[in-house]
């Protein structure tokens, strides 16, 4: 049994997500298991590093499949890109250890989220920006970011999803990085939960924009209450940057 | 009789083009000036610096037009942009002398090609690129451009288009900047003819791979004869990024 690791970049925009539900076909994890099916003909299941929401986008997104039937990797690449729409494609392949599983053996996901901060559209990447006017205090947002490193309990930073375990999550960065009308908030950890990312930089932008002082992350987390945070942001600002194994640091 | 002008960008992808002709009402010269002329409650013609190719893009395109309306440039820049779709937009309104013309006053325009020089799919950003996998000789392509550099007959650059009088124009400067697989071509001259960048780096992208020396420019242009020149790339790694006037300079 060959275990390949495909290296993903989708633009969400027009997909329902990562992960295949019920009648929903348009995911992509669905488009991609479709190809590799017909290409290795036998039923594949594709095993993401984490689900991607609705609309949200990656440029690193990691997933494993086992299949009976050998490839070259570059052969792969090119056969599966070959039948993917433009907005999905793999740009590495790799072969690994049979025990390798894209989700439980990731150590840490980098996750960034871009607001375009101007009253101008964007117009020619707006697909990847969440565009909000109003003036950001980022010190004050870098302030409030701080409080969040580590280890934590991130329900108040949780959708409430039911059969979710833990809602303990550590996180290990976070940058804000302004050009311009650019504002991309870089968030490194070992996992999140769902819809955590776009929430935890919702409530920055509401610290951002004066509404929320800086300190009052720390309570915030300890109420383990979501309505007290600030809003999920759309997903269109979302992207899976790199998922991380240990074998990256061989 | 008030003169605005617009800084417009534009993802062209699914437009027929800037000019709007006969029954094709999909151009982005038509949806403005539907728009204009319902804002304005006159008929607006907009004059365009110039007309970008079907599928080709705009980072700073430029359009100016006259009404007996007054108003304030940010009301103009946000009353246009709430009716357009988001792959258009203006990212600029300034307030011109009547005799200011998009087209007969634009002194320099700059256009970027894109090519992505790789086998491996550009997802997130490749409704800019134009994909092309052979490798490239830079140098050599320098080389060629440089035979490009001033006032010249570009008959052999330009299709064919009746009607047209004069084929020479000046180039001030080509670029050619290589980032991994990113490779962009910045032609910045007095004007351009029909199709002629996008023939010009069709022929630039054949002595990089090889299949024709740099020297060869020299009799192409010589030549006066479109067939002997490279093939036209697609429009959709052609973007116009800026057109500059003598005011620009003051």
């Amino acid at each position: 049994m060959n275990n390949y690791c495909l290296t993903l970049q989708y633009e969400g925009t027009r997909y329902d997500g990562w992960q295949k539900q019920g009648n929903t076909k348009n995911t992509i994890q669905g488009r991609l298991e479709t190809i590799l099916t017909q290409l290795c003909d036998e039923p594949i299941t594709l095993i993401g590093s984490g689900r991607t929401d609705a609309g949200a986008h990656a440029a690193g997104q990691k997933a494993n499949f086992h299949t009976q039937k050998t490839w070259q990797p570059e052969t792969l690449l090119t056969e599966v890109n070959r039948r993917l729409p433009r907005d999905i494609g793999v740009v590495a392949v790799s072969i690994e250890k049979p025990a390798f599983h894209a989700r439980f053996s990731a150590k840490e996901k980098t996750y960034c989220y871009r607001v375009w901060n101007s009253t101008v559209p964007n117009v020619l990447s707006g697909r990847y920006y969440f565009q909000s006017p109003a003036p950001l205090d980022i010190s004050a947002m870098e302030q409030a970011a701080a409080l969040f490193l580590g280890e934590h309990d991130f329900q108040s930073f949780c959708a409430a999803r039911p059969g979710k375990k833990s809602t303990v999550r550590t996180i290990y960065a976070i940058d804000i990085d302004q050009k311009g009308p650019k504002v991309a908030i870089w968030v490194r950890g070992n996992g999140f939960l769902y819809q955590m990312v776009r929430i935890l930089c919702g409530t920055l932008l509401e610290v951002g924009e004066g509404k929320r002082p800086a300190e009052s992350m720390q309570p915030l987390l300890e109420a383990k209450n979501r309505s007290l945070a600030g809003i999920t942001l759309p997903a269109r600002g979302l992207m899976l940057m790199e998922v991380r194994y240990d074998h990256d640091e061989k």
